[in-house]
């Protein structure tokens, strides 16, 4: 027990002097670059990727600060506040004095609400037929590598206003760079990061959630429910360039002591706002698990493994009262409203097991979520739908055409779905087989499931993994579905595979360290990254050796070959 | 160079040690068992898992002898020789003196062949309406772990006869326990091994093999293109519990000192027979790359990705003929038949991008393949149709609609297929997420791709989790059919989540190993196996913990929890 005490502090440490030491990522052979709006009244970054052929590819990229090498960056003072100035212009929103502290850093971000009377959403703003600078940024964020430049400013409003995307940037997170989650758009990843009570401190966690931006996550959640939640959370959104979310569910169960009993909408309503205040861009909400569904779910196999959803139906059984979350829902509206914080509807009736899969009490509360996305939606309140889970292949489609249905196209933002169960351990591919299908059918967002899913909590480098897994079920997705960007990706792969270009081909892949190392095992001098083979096959077998001298036939060579008996 | 050849050296010696030591694996918490046949005439060796509740779960197991912790192991004498008996009982074949050595092996196994005037394949003989023991065996495999013995001998008789189904059992191979390829069977997989002229030894081969066949493997493929090919698969075969697979080509190749111009059919017919007396369970061979496809395949972004593919393109190119494998078919048929080794139609021109994906090159020549199906079904041959390859998801359907038209719902073996190629390093999840949707419409085997895929020969860990990836995928898909075993494993493994049985969650798991260690990254002591938590959400958040108090509530307190106001 002391020597596992000794290792956290030793963690903790470790995880402390590399933040003190931060320097930005650099990707090999790639740059940081800029993607110019065509008016050029502004730029979004962009990683290029410098081939040795003198070819280049741009690439979306979450890095932020921590993709620039020349970046100086002092995680105390926090990250540049991108979206300052456009929020200064604003009238129709004002500076407050803040509920709570900062947690011991000197970011100058300051705190802000909607004026009264305002209707300050993304949301209700493209409703109006505005088009803000966040719809500018994300629409250029999108058409980075695509050469038809296919998204418009226009195309994203119209997809907010009709509630099939959003733009998660709550008026304190000023660091975020804005992005857009919908089905037109490229398919989105989430890392969820966070504390329990028995694991990680918050360096660990502020270094997950750079490690989640460098290595490709859209946004990443913060999900601790350990100790110290408020300073983790602002040394998170202080330091972070991707929108965060939380279950604000979590903190208010730790300021009752961890006895779901206790919980009250006024210890949640406190939490949302402290939230809010420090930048929270997305809230999940367990609001679809009325009381009524508890008989079915106790049925199941794995009953409830939603943290949330076994929480609310704990508080429920022991108060006889309908979900809290579902009674004061307008209330949660209203105050989302005035920080333009998100609402993820929570499935915490969400399958466990591929035996629970599609059930009763998962589709009654899908369709739950649909009313409240409608009743959202009147108070201005942009709005995703979470989903599964565990769901084996077959039955895949059932969740993505109902959830069209029941909740009006609405974002889809499901956990996988794991497609069997029997593989802890490799839990990010089990759940990255169903992630890429529903990505494929129109799922907007991908939350990440790490090799430590059902183990325990994941640790940096299973962060990572998580990503891997993800950014192939994200890309798959969008390469299914025509995204032009995405089979120019593949197609700068497969022509510096075919051409021998060794170093394109690493620095082109999702993860350049490992397959250079992976090579490395059996040819690791640095004439072997001119070797027309690999130790595969060697040079005698290589097929794109062989075929690379077909390709260079003439067309007599050719004619000769096809017409002679 | 000389630190290379040194590190090849040591390799090699320490796989030479292991394998003198080599003794049964025992899976954690489980016992080796047999399944009896219902009259009791024979029984398969089963893997049941003893769960500490007092159930058990029976699981489909390739180990073979590896599976057995009591056997003695002695690689220089080869396994057991399982068929022997069945083998001497036939009148249709002969012990002949075979054409090559025994490679330094004392197996008693002997060499035969069918009599002059005999058709002795198992689809000869299902034809024939003959059920076979290698037919009642296979049968009985596929009831393990399903209480209704849904698969008869009489199906599987059946399936043979039409083509749809294949038993791989050459009768100079009796040491593999028979197994059956179909799409009415559980999907099956297939790891690759083989040295190259870069990397490796006979001795790793061999180990590779058993890893193999431990792991999960239902055909093992020996690719080896380097040295000693001849020495490296009889090892292979005479310690194989699984049908083993080759691409004589290759060995063809070496013969001619690697000058693809210099293959002739002669040497490719010499090559074949050796193989067959050697024991060889199933050929590759492309002879549906017909030369009038070369031009569409010259066009290519990523050309001729198959060895024998891009062999055979090359010796049409030179010698102005038709592609020879083509043109001599009807005598390759004949020999196979001799020996009854079934045929894997090579698809030389599957695609090697997401570019190329099912382009007219590719379904060009699977036509080809469906009408060699039929002429090698003429000479009582059996039959399988490999496939691609790279193709994004929403061209796969496609392939395994034509693959069923143009080759009568013969079985199919796809080499994943790859939905991305934007990450090497990762190609067992990029090719296992293909693989899982294609097993689930209806491809029969599935012929697994490493973490090494596209940067170098894999080792033996590469061959383990490339087998994990694939046991994922061939899983996934059963349970999308609906397979009785399949689900079974899935509930007992959500049943001990549910209950915190942690060692059954382990035991139950594809690699109990990995799950253990990770869960013990953070909860290691032996207490902590019977926490009702893990370090995910830690006690008070535990989901499950909350949701099984849940499930214990009476009828009454969920009735007042629903009726209260």
């Amino acid at each position: 027990m002391a020597s596992a005490i000794m290792e956290r502090m030793k963690a903790e440490q470790e995880a402390q002097e590399r933040l003190g030491h931060l320097q930005g990522f650099a990707y090999p052979s790639s740059s940081r670059t800029f993607k110019s709006s065509p008016d050029e009244s502004f730029r979004v970054p962009c990683r290029t990727v410098n081939l040795s052929n003198g070819e280049h590819l741009d690439l979306y990229d979450t890095s932020g600060i921590y993709g620039d090498p020349a970046a100086e960056i002092d995680v105390k003072k926090g990250i540049p506040l991108l979206r300052e100035s456009w929020l200064q212009a604003r009238s129709d929103i004002e500076i407050i004095k803040p509920a709570s502290d900062t947690a011991g850093l000197s970011s100058p971000k300051v705190t802000r609400k909607g004026r009264a009377g305002s209707n300050i959403t993304q949301f209700a703003l493209a409703r109006a037929g505005v088009i803000t600078p966040e719809m500018r940024y994300a629409a250029l964020r999108e058409n980075i590598g695509d050469p038809h430049n296919t998204v418009t400013p226009e195309m994203v409003r119209e997809e907010i206003a009709s509630g099939r995307a959003i733009i998660p940037a709550n008026i304190n997170h000023p660091e975020a760079e804005p992005m857009i989650i919908g089905s037109r758009f490229r398919v989105k990843i989430n890392s969820n990061i966070g504390n329990s009570s028995v694991s990680s401190s918050v360096a660990e966690e502020v270094e997950k959630m750079v490690f989640s931006a460098i290595y490709g996550a859209d946004t990443v959640m913060d999900l601790s429910t350990g100790s110290r939640i408020h300073e983790t959370r602002e040394w998170i959104l202080r330091n972070s360039p991707v929108p965060i979310g939380t279950v604000p569910l979590y903190q208010a169960l730790e300021k009752v002591k961890g006895v779901a009993e206790d919980l009250s909408f006024d210890v949640f309503r406190d939490t949302l706002i402290e939230q809010a205040e420090q930048g929270v861009d997305y809230f999940t909400i367990h609001a679809g698990l009325l009381r009524r569904f508890i008989p079915a779910a106790a049925k199941r196999l794995t009953g409830i493994v939603s943290r949330g959803g076994s929480i609310m139906a704990r508080w429920c059984i022991a108060h006889h009262q309908e979900n809290f979350l579902y009674a004061n829902f307008d209330e949660i509206c209203d105050i989302c409203a005035s920080y333009d914080v998100a609402i993820s509807l929570g499935d915490g009736l969400r399958p466990g097991s591929q035996h629970d899969a599609n059930d009763e009490a998962q589709f009654g509360e899908l369709k739950i979520l649909g009313e409240l996305a409608e009743r959202a939606w009147q108070k201005g309140v942009q709005v995703i739908i979470e989903g599964p889970g565990h769901v084996p292949m077959h039955l895949i489609k059932e969740n993505m055409d109902l959830q069209k249905d029941y909740c009006h196209n609405a974002p889809f933002y499901t956990l996988g779905p794991l497609v069997t169960d029997i593989a802890p351990g490799y839990d990010h591919f089990t759940s990255g087989i169903g992630a890429a299908m529903i990505g494929w059918l129109g799922t907007a967002m991908l939350c990440y499931v790490t090799p430590k899913e059902h183990l325990g909590l994941p640790r940096r480098d299973d962060v990572r993994e998580g990503l891997m897994a993800y950014r192939i079920a994200a890309h798959a997705a969008d390469l299914a579905r025509g995204h032009p960007a995405a089979m120019a990706w593949d197609n700068a792969m497969s022509k510096a595979r075919f051409e021998f270009r060794w170093e394109d081909q690493f620095a082109l892949s999702i993860n350049p360290e490992r397959a250079r190392k992976f090579h490395d095992e059996d040819l690791p001098e640095e004439c072997h990254k001119n070797s027309h083979y690999c130790s595969m096959c060697g040079p005698k077998f290589c097929s794109a050796r062989l075929s690379r001298e077909i390709k260079n036939l003439s067309q007599e060579e050719i004619d000769k070959c096809l017409t002679a008996e």
